[in-house]
């Protein structure tokens, strides 16, 4: 367990190194850079790290995936109204239009091994956090009587999920939102068709 | 222009590259284990691929591409009814399934190099591809009848494509084909909901 200021240095040092690697590449970044961007040792960075870079990267990749939900808040924790559900969508398709065919969590991803332990872990917990939240959102919904209860709620946010997935590697792919769009679209017009209002 | 003979040599070469590929990973094939399975010599093989292992790769990563489409034949050449749409369901989550966390095209595509111009190229038509029979599936159904000229077919099968895709993505992470079938369900659903039966 770290102190407050152990834990605020350990954080310095994971936000130093993710703005370094989306800024010159995860090659080109060395833990000196790291610390001289972020005003730490390399004694101080091996306390935290004592297995060197490799662990680092994990835990600038860990960062990188909590952004991927922080970049969609308020919208995302809040889902209880179809205007926030539309907020929602606009916050997404402009976050992946930003970041075009660069993506910070995929390359850290790759670098850390998409089939290794660590790597599968980031991955699969920002899944299930992301639907979880968009789960959530529906399930609300349903409460407040805004959307159908014929709706599933778990299938529905895994659709949701893959659609944005899919659309954003088609984007990283040819640079375009198209199919981001649309598939964002196509699942939130379904969610609304079952919108007791609509019926 | 190749002759016929040399298209069959041609493609022999491609085909037992590939599935050297499959068996033993992108690294562990070398050009004699292919000259050895497609009974070719290595100047046969200079003769069709002058540049080499790199340019048999693409052209292999290109059959891999094919393979795709192929792998949905006859049903996603003909989505002209209900029933053939359900069918190219389950074949295509059956495809996957089977497939499993080890993509063949995939890897062949970072082999090549995601972002080089021929890695681009195979990848952008085969989507391109792919969303065009799936357009034309929806088309034929809206000319029968069968669904509501509501849907706009453009914006609809790119939707499809990147459900699938990300659905896929999603399985090479997790081993589940859960979040797969749920984006390619709900997207159909989405379109019979805009079956003139059912309005």
């Amino acid at each position: 367990m770290l102190t407050k200021k152990g834990a605020a240095t350990r954080h310095r040092i994971v936000t130093a190194a993710a703005a370094e690697i989306r800024e010159r590449g995860v090659n080109a970044t060395t833990l000196d850079d790291i610390c001289r961007r972020s005003g730490t040792g390399k004694s101080q960075l091996f306390h935290y790290f004592p297995d060197g870079k490799e662990q680092l990267l994990i835990a600038v990749a860990q960062w990188e995936a909590d952004q991927v939900i922080e970049d969609q808040q308020p919208y995302l924790g809040r889902l209880t109204s179809w205007e926030a559900w539309g907020q929602w969508r606009d916050t997404v398709i402009e976050r992946y239009r930003r970041q075009g065919t660069n993506c910070a969590l995929g390359v850290l991803i790759t670098e850390v091994g998409r089939h290794t332990p660590a790597g599968q872990a980031i991955t699969r917990q920002l899944l299930e956090k992301w639907q979880h939240e968009v789960r959530l959102g529906i399930e609300e919904m349903q409460r407040g009587g805004l959307m159908s209860r014929g709706v599933d709620a778990r299938r529905a946010s895994g659709a949701l999920i893959a659609a944005i997935q899919g659309g954003v590697t088609i984007l990283m792919s040819t640079g375009s939102a198209e199919h981001l769009e649309s598939a964002l679209d196509l699942c939130l017009d379904h969610l609304r068709a079952g919108a007791p209002a609509a019926a």
